[in-house]
């Protein structure tokens, strides 16, 4: 155990969640991570679709980042009015659930669910991608780096959330730094030079326009640029973390994160116009990332350029860890309410939802072997189970302000309102724009996630209705058992096994199977050594029954017997009392019949309520 | 099961043992298919290594083959004895292990399983083999060819004794007789032509000799032709499985194969020498059998020797089967001495020890595939195993005179001590002149062999003088246990606990681990539940043990407590009863927690005679 607490912290009591609750300092590398990282792809992601459109396209940049962030603002009223109204986690499952019924709210989880793995998967291989791109040489180990940084991320993770916070403090505020210096050099430039900046180092030039823009074009360019609001919803599923007040403090983080995302957006979005930098053709001999022609535009090819780079490449691997913060506080809150395994709910050593993280783990690793580190092919899938888990979210709010008043609930109602119907339609124009390219599989996926959680939730209920009880014991019928105690031949363990049958009850029956070998002897023991004795202490003498078995078979027999035991004696609880043989060490259990085990196992499938299987263990000595 | 009866036949019940048991017809295919296909590989074996003297070799095959049936003569004698004191299967272990103690035993029992596993691979190998050198198309599916020949013979011998003498009764005599033809034919030839016989189609000139005949290469030439001898012992081994009068049909069934087997060594040999044919170099592109040559010297390339040596193919490749019916039979021999798992001394649903058939499957399975189906290095292996089973066996039968005595004791002990004298000598020498070859595996193997089942013994002997139990059932102390219910919450599986709990004692305690989530709610219900009920019908009220678990651990408390009450209870059985939900279908166990089982698992491991785990098993309903 020692090497375990060395490596992954020592096992933290229930007394110490405080201890490890954060603030908003931490708050931001834990929950802003994938929020604040989707500056570098969002701009991006919008203006390779614009590349067709050469120098023209860039001119529709700003009205389509500044369309995003006016949505992202709508967002950002909207969940701040979330969490102060769910303190204890208000998640799109939670709040869409509470306020809208289980199916929306399974709906928004099977989103989410989907949309948390792609994060996982997809950040990671974006920046491993982008490294690969910087050195060529290390191509060959793609996949290795890949699952390298995802042990990584899950070796911090494991170490509890604060352990994490600290861990990604400094890189995701070197990527924030990085980028604000970047645009206050670049608008110092534009303004100096009277709009017309002239970049440090030569930027690739533009191609010529092969085509004008269209609706369903700039539908697809918004479609893509959203892609820079994904893990917004991160800060209010995960308000527990947050230290008192929680949702003080909670509102904060998110208010930083938000802020800081809209200056990047903004910020990349104007500058992009103002040199005049586009994307290039993704794959191409020629490809640059256009934050790094920016950063080339601005401050050249020092070393800050390469710092800048390096830490951008670091925020993008590093985005996944979103998905280890949210992903098991998801399933916990699905679990709780029986939707999904329980073992989902459960806190391991470090206060954390430990088989979430496995299965997020085990899932991303999935996906990056299956796709051999090379993801570009997901980006398509991602984005649609944000939009759709912040429209059911808004609109959860809107029913949750309708149903509980309060001051000023018309106007909060109507701020997510608006929220709802404008990500609603976003999603919408998402799933439109992206449903050929792969957004089908999410479509696909997600009722099957929401049949599977419906049929848990089913045997769960069944569960629960059967067994629940709230009445007081039944003590009518409360007698000692009918045992029967399978019998080989005469040992100490057999003994030790009807000591406690007589112990048990005073209607004991041995029953011995004879396949054809020593049955005369057995009854002769058995008058010796079971009969004389217990005639002797004044008990009732147990019954020896002999079962012929021609065809050699053991368990059958004897499964038969108990089973016409209980048809015999209705209402009463028949013990079969099992003598076993325990070893100390596994192999030798390869030299002694496995039948207590199986018959064991075929009482339990073929039992039902009156039939209790009792192993007596006898242990061997070294 | 219908279908199961259909392929492999419907059960054999004890009764039906008789009508299993086999006459000499049947036993012939079944014991002495090894010993009778050896004369087509034995003879060759030594031709080949009389290839560079050239056709001066050809003069030596006579009086080596005349030596090796000398030494067969005498094996015969010995073991025809061997039946008669060993009635019920004297097998070398047997013979050996009764008459010089278990460590000879046992050596002749490790040395004939390798060499019954080699029999197998080697058999199947060797007409496969042939057959693909035959028709060289087939050379890519050698191993699944070999893998099939395997299937059909497990399949046939699963089916029971009977069926497998059925089935393998023509491929037997069809070889015999076609043999036997082929020989009378050739001695018809020398007869008329005065010694002097053309052959019927021109067959391989030998080479010029290149060496002279020395001792050592004799030796080795007789230490090849001694592969003829393997499989001798088998009838010896599996008297068992003859009629009444058992020894008399066994020995008329040696009788005949031994016989036989001298016929076809002695015929082979005369015609190498009188048409001058020798072996030609294996692996070589002019290669050709011995027999092939004979047969097409005498009978030239008609359809008959098409049939010839298609019916040898068949029983090299059938000659595995001896493995099949001797193996099971001498680790079960082993088995119900304590040297080797009980589980090989049961017989299965056709009568036959079904356990010992498997893994000579899976161990022969191996080393084909191991080997590719290419097994000739496995060749100097062999033989070896056989001629130290019959030096032991032999040996052994002299101390059986020596020890009872009985009419001619002296004679018959002379014939066993010449027999053992002869096949000790052979045994130097094989193992000397084989040693290099790859005998020394054999050797080492052996010994390693022996230790397991040594060290099996010494487990079965310590669980036996541990458990062996003569004198009556103690009945001190016999008193209702100390009954600990871990308790979760209050459902009708706990409720179906504690009554049965109340059921087997008024000493019962519940304990509940509290990792700070419902500890009062329950002892309000406990109060309410139990405690009022069982006061009111007048029996000692249990009581609710809560312990603290900070770091939200369930079992480990537990157990510690279970060990605590232990011993503060010394001399009392202490009763753990687990409450258990079983549900219907495997996936439904992934929804809930498996901590009964676990619970269970580490009192087992930890517990001693005086803890008993007893589930209780709660039944949900579909």
């Amino acid at each position: 155990m020692p090497i375990l607490d060395f490596f992954l912290g020592r096992p933290l009591a229930n007394w110490e969640e405080r201890g490890e609750q954060i603030g908003p300092s931490a708050g931001i590398p834990i929950f802003g991570l994938d929020a604040l990282s989707s500056a570098a792809y969002g701009p991006e992601a919008a203006l390779t679709l614009l590349i067709p459109l050469g120098l023209l396209g860039i001119h529709y940049i700003l009205p389509v980042v500044t369309a995003i962030v006016v949505l992202l603002i709508i967002v950002y009223f909207s969940y701040r009015q979330t969490i102060e109204a769910y303190p204890h986690g208000g998640g799109s499952y939670t709040v869409a659930s509470e306020n809208l019924g289980h199916h929306p709210g399974l709906l928004a989880a099977a989103a989410l669910m989907i949309d948390y793995v792609l994060t996982a998967a997809v950040g990671i291989t974006a920046g491993v991608g982008a490294l690969v791109s910087a050195l060529p040489s290390l191509q060959p180990h793609l996949l290795g780096i890949c699952l390298l940084i995802l042990f990584i991320l899950t070796f911090v993770n494991m170490r509890g959330v604060r352990d994490t916070g600290v861990a990604f403090l400094i890189p995701t505020y070197l990527f924030v730094g990085c980028l604000l210096i970047v645009i206050l050099l670049g608008v110092f430039h534009v303004v100096v030079t009277g709009g017309h900046p002239v970049p440090v180092m030569a930027v690739p030039r533009l191609p010529a326009a092969t085509t004008t823009l269209t609706l369903w074009l700039l539908a697809k360019v918004f479609a893509s640029g959203c892609t820079a609001m994904t893990g917004v919803e991160a800060v209010s599923n995960g308000v527990m973390a947050f230290r008192e007040p929680t949702a003080f403090n909670a509102k904060r983080t998110l208010t930083i994160i938000i802020a800081l995302l809209i200056v990047l957006l903004l910020g990349i979005a104007f500058m992009c116009q103002a040199y005049g930098i586009g994307a290039t053709e993704p794959g191409g001999s020629s490809y640059q990332s256009v934050l790094s022609q920016l950063t080339t535009a601005v401050a050249g090819r020092g070393i800050f350029y390469y710092v800048t780079i390096a830490s951008i490449l670091l925020v993008l691997s590093l985005s996944a860890n979103t998905a280890f913060a949210d992903f098991p506080r998801l399933l916990r809150a699905v679990a709780v309410d029986n939707f999904l395994p329980h073992l989902f709910a459960l806190r391991g050593r470090r206060l954390l939802y430990s088989a979430g993280i496995y299965w997020l783990v085990f899932l991303t690793a999935g996906l990056l072997i299956l796709f051999g580190g090379v993801t570009d092919r997901l980006i398509p899938l991602y984005a649609i189970g944000a939009f759709l888990a912040f429209t059911l979210s808004q609109a959860g709010m809107v029913m949750h302000w309708k149903r509980t008043g309060g001051p000023g609930w018309h106007w909060k109602m109507m701020v997510n309102g608006v929220g709802a119907t404008a990500t609603g339609l976003t999603t919408l124009v998402v799933l439109v724009a992206k449903f050929m390219d792969g957004a089908w599989v999410t479509a696909l996926l997600i009722p099957l996630l929401i049949l599977v959680m419906s049929l848990v939730k089913r045997h769960y209920d069944r569960v629960a209705s059967q067994t629940a009880d709230d009445t007081p014991l039944d003590m009518t019928g409360v007698s000692s058992p009918f045992v029967i105690v399978p019998l080989d031949r005469w040992s100490r363990i057999t003994e030790k096994g009807m000591r406690f049958a007589l112990a048990l009850s005073h209607d004991v029956q041995a029953v011995h199977v004879d396949c054809g070998e020593h049955a005369d002897a057995l009854d002769a023991v058995w008058q010796r050594n079971v009969v004389a004795p217990v005639k002797a202490a004044g008990l009732p003498v147990p019954e020896l029954v002999t079962l012929q078995s021609p065809y050699r078979v053991i368990i059958l027999p004897l499964v038969d017997y108990v089973l016409k035991m209980e048809r015999e004696h209705p209402g009463r609880t028949i013990a079969v009392l099992v003598p076993e043989l325990v070893v100390r060490h596994w192999w030798e259990n390869l030299l002694h019949n496995q039948r207590a085990q199986l018959l064991k196992l075929l009482l339990l499938v073929k039992g039902n309520q009156g039939i209790i299987v009792l192993n007596i263990p006898w242990y061997l000595q070294e």
